[in-house]
Order: C-alpha cells, then structure tokens, then sequence
C-alpha cells in the first residue's frame, strides 16, 4: 500500500490551483478570549461547492487518462464530496454518476443536480451504497472515485493545509475533523512533511467514534449505525486512511454533540460565517480541551458550510 | 437645518479610523448569475458589534466635548446601535446607558451588556423608549446619541458607502436599507457627493414603508405600529433624515416579508455569510425589480449580521 507523501501534495496543488478558490484564514478576537486561546480558521466553507471536498475531487479527475475521462466517474456520498464531484467532473467536460442516501440534506441534492449530475438514490447504509454503486460500474464502465479510499483525493485534500501552513508557518498545532479520513490523510502528511513539530490532531463525534476507536487499539474498528449530528463525520476510516492517521496523526479528540452544536452557533453568532456542524468539531476539541490548546498558536481546518437551515439541529422559540 | 455634507463624512472617516473595521467587498457569481446582475456586498456584518452601527456611534462619541463624555451618553435603540454605542463608549472609557424593549433578540441584549453597558428595559413603542430615555437625561444629565436622528452618527454611517465607492467607483447604483433613514443619509450624501451619477436607492418593507410614503408624497408620515422581519428597519423617518433623503435618494422600492426571508436564506447558503434581514431587503429589491438592475454594476450595503438563531423566522421541518 502507497502512501501519500508531501511531494504527491505539491503535485496535486500545482494540478488543481487553476480551479480552486485560495480560501481565506480568518481569526476572532471574540472566540480566541473566550477560550484563551489563539486560533486561525482555515475557511473551506468558502471553497467551491462549500467545502474542502471539491480539491480532493478536482485532482482525481484531472488525473484521470483521456480514456477514463470518456467513460466518466462515479461516486457515492453523503453530500459534500458529490458536489464536488459532479461541479470538477463538468468543469471537465466529464460525466459524473452520484450515489446518494435518499435522507441526504435537500440543499445538497439540489447542489449536486445543479451541477449537472446524474443521480441515483440509495438507502442510507453503507452495503446499499456500495452495491448501487458497483451496478453502475458494472453498467457503464464508470471510474470510481470514493470518497476518500482514493490516494488522489487524498492528495487534494492535503493542498488546504499546505496554504494555511504558507501563509501561518508557526502554528503549534492543527487540527481537522475526522469521518472517513481523507482530509485528515491529506493534512496529516502535509503538516509533517512541512512542518514536523506542529501537532496534528483529530477531531471525531463520540457519537461516530470508529476513528479513535481505531487509533487507540490499533485495530480498524469501523462505525456501526452512527447517529451524529455532523452529518459528513458518519464515515469509517479505510484501510489506506488509517495507515495514514496510524503514521501522521498525533491525537484524536472526541467531542459531544452538545459541543458541536454550541461551537457551530458560536461561529455563526460572532464570526458572521456559515460552518456545518462537522466543522464545528474542531473548535469543539479546542473547547472540551482547553488546557491543551491554551497559550498555543492553533490553526482550525473549518471543512465546510453546507447546512439545510430548515432543518436545523437545535430547538426554535415561538 | 443643517445637512450633512461630504466633507462632513470625509472628517467621520479619519476621526473614526483608528476604531472600525475596513469590512471587505464580497460578490458571489452564483447570486448574479440568479438575478442576471453584477452585484458588490459591502459587508458591514463584519463590521465591530456585526452592524454599520459602529460608524456612526464611534463618531459621534468622539465627537463629544470632554465634559460631555463625563456625563456619559444615553440612546433608546432596537439593538445593532445600542451595542454599537455600548461597545464605541466602553473604548473611550464613557458610560453608555441605554434604553432597549424588552421584546429586543436575546443575542442583541446579550451583546449590549457584553460591553459593559447598563440597560433599562422599556414597552416596545416609541413612546416608551422617549419617555424612558427622557427619564435618564434628566436625572443622570448623558448626552443623547439618538440612533438616526443625530448629525454625527449620520456622517460615521456614510463612510461604508465611501470605503465602497473607494474601491468600485463605478457602481451605477447603490442600495441600502431604509429605517429611520440614518444609514440613508449618509450613504446618500455621500454618493451623491462623490459620484453623481450613481443612483441611490432605498429598500424599505412593504410592512413598515412610511419611508416610501413620506417620499412619494412629500410629507413625513410616521409608521404606526409596523410589523415586519427586518427588526432594524421598524423605525421612521425624521426630520432631519427626510429633509436628506428628500434631497439625494433617487427612489424607494418596497420589498415583501417573503422576499426578505427568502434573499436571507440565498445569502446564508451561496456565500456562507451571515446576513440578518434588515440586510436582505437590499437583495430583495433587486429580485423584485430585475430589470431595473439587469447588467448595471450595483453595490448592495449589507447592515449587519445580528441574528437570533433560535428563533428564526422560516419554518424547521422535523
């Protein structure tokens, strides 16, 4: 099994940089006071399609041969990575086939339709996907690109750190959310190529804890029936991504969903940005945490702002 | 009477400097691909205390004699300029006494007494507010900062619209929405000052439009007892703001409570920042009147970014 390195990084940056946005890092006096710390906010929320996932799926289809491009790709995803599929793949000239669970967020159905996707809905397990999935391969001649099991993907998720890292070189620490891995795969090994004294951490719902379940017995030990509300965390490491988090990871922190919620809120109330609850984890850790982030400069991986604002997980007055 | 002039603005801008944020100019190419519009969000949700408010409370704090600023200052305000009145006086060691309903968002009481100011309660009418404030003058002598209806704060709000023109000096129109028209007249004057031929226009809702109706009849008609989402925009004209936006605002267009929520809701989800509703009457009158704007350059103030999340004004589906 190959694994990323930082050059493969470098690579996938030059690659996709053309059609990425550089997403700004912003900092709140606001919070850092709340929480004594001094924090640096890596904002994919403003990457196209809303999140760090369209860098990952740009490289895997721009390293596609001519002859896969023409038989085009297919993927299956709880949101945010069919979007950036189905937006990179017809910035490309290139077909996109998306498995989705029929319980995914309206918003991001309408997402990955605009984009002009085909989509096929499927329960919302993980065998249902997966066996939707391998009939269109069998169909069609689709080329997967998963989620995160996929060295390119990988690569591209890597290129946010490696900007956050060029414009913030000190930072003691980062953190990023982990669910399937490939973020945390691809920054992991930036940060350790780049900068091998900074501190990688996770940050995991305790709710869908298979990543620190995993980490800490050194047993791939994947989710059974997950219930977070971060909804892009309810994915298991593979067996590529945990080698990867095996290696490069330092700690994973696990937060409560009350944590979530509460950071998701504060970010919206103070910073005036949009995040999704599954970013919301990375400032959770830094709260349930405090006496270890304190003092430290830490830099944030805020992985996206796709939120289905009718439905939103916390109670309304009347 | 006297009015504002440019130059008046031209001094808010260097006295207040030192104090405010220089909010960034956001565009977004989904929204104007949406409207068939080339759209520039001057974002004043960055602004300090989330609101342009800032401007026009700083400038006026500074503006006071130094015996005025040991009797500290009072105001009577539904929230963006009472906390930007708390927050301007706390950083030039005044004491800001204001005067809120108490049917005001919880997060804009929390922010008020954030910033050390001491609150009395009042009804939720006009009537309440003056009589309360009225009480305070007399028996404590502050200096009232009215939050609309006062010639310092008029000049500090025109100088968003300055930093705007600053950077796109070819804006064929300008929007910005109207209340108690104290944003108006300075964005106004300031527009008019500096670039003539950009046309100014209002966005007022349709639920509390005396804006509309004293500017279409020439007669200052007072709201009674409006109702309506944009929380920020429930006050009337005064005087002095008639007679200012009598002489420099080109038109005012109404907005529904429908398109106010749903223009929100566009921002929220496309450029991942947080608006409140007063603000979304400036994107609301451009879906209203589409071809009014259809391929002229407009820049668009957004107000502020103050909103009470748990209790938001479209409906949750379980």
């Amino acid at each position: 099994m190959t694994l990323p390195s930082l050059s493969d990084i470098h690579s996938a940056h030059v690659r996709i940089r053309p059609f990425i946005h550089k997403t700004p890092v912003l900092t709140s006096g606001q919070i850092d006071r709340i929480f004594g710390c001094s924090l640096f906010f890596k904002c994919e929320n403003f990457q196209k399609v809303g999140a760090f996932k369209f860098r990952g799926a740009t490289n895997a289809v721009l390293s596609l041969s001519a002859e896969e491009k023409e038989r085009g790709v297919v993927t299956h995803s709880s949101g945010n990575h069919a979007a950036a599929l189905a937006l990179a793949a017809s910035m490309n000239g290139v077909k996109a086939r998306i498995v989705m669970p029929e319980t995914a967020p309206v918003v991001k159905k309408n997402a990955v339709a605009g984009y002009g996707a085909e989509i096929t809905f499927c329960k919302p397990t993980l065998q249902s996907r997966e066996e939707t999935t391998h009939r269109i391969i069998e169909e069609t001649g689709a080329v997967l690109v998963h989620p995160y099991d996929n060295f390119n993907v990988i690569c591209g998720q890597g290129t946010a750190a490696a900007e956050l890292l060029e414009e913030h070189p000190d930072l003691d620490i980062i953190v990023a959310p982990i669910g399937g891995g490939g973020l945390m795969s691809g920054t992991s090994t930036c940060v350790k190529g780049l900068s091998p004294e900074t501190l990688v951490i996770g940050a995991e719902p305790v709710n869908a804890n298979d990543a620190w379940k995993s980490f800490k017995t050194g047993i791939l030990t994947p989710s059974v029936n997950p219930l977070t509300v971060a909804d892009g965390l309810l994915t298991s490491l593979s067996e590529l991504t945990f080698a990867v988090v095996k290696k490069n990871v330092d700690d994973i922190f696990m937060v409560s969903e009350d944590s979530i919620i509460e950071c998701m809120l504060l970010v919206w109330e103070r910073m005036k940005i949009v995040i999704e609850p599954s970013s919301a984890t990375v400032l959770a850790a830094v709260k349930e945490n405090n006496e270890f982030f304190s003092g430290r400069k830490t830099g944030l991986i805020i992985s996206g702002g796709n939120v289905d604002f009718r439905k939103l997980p916390f109670s309304q007055q009347r």
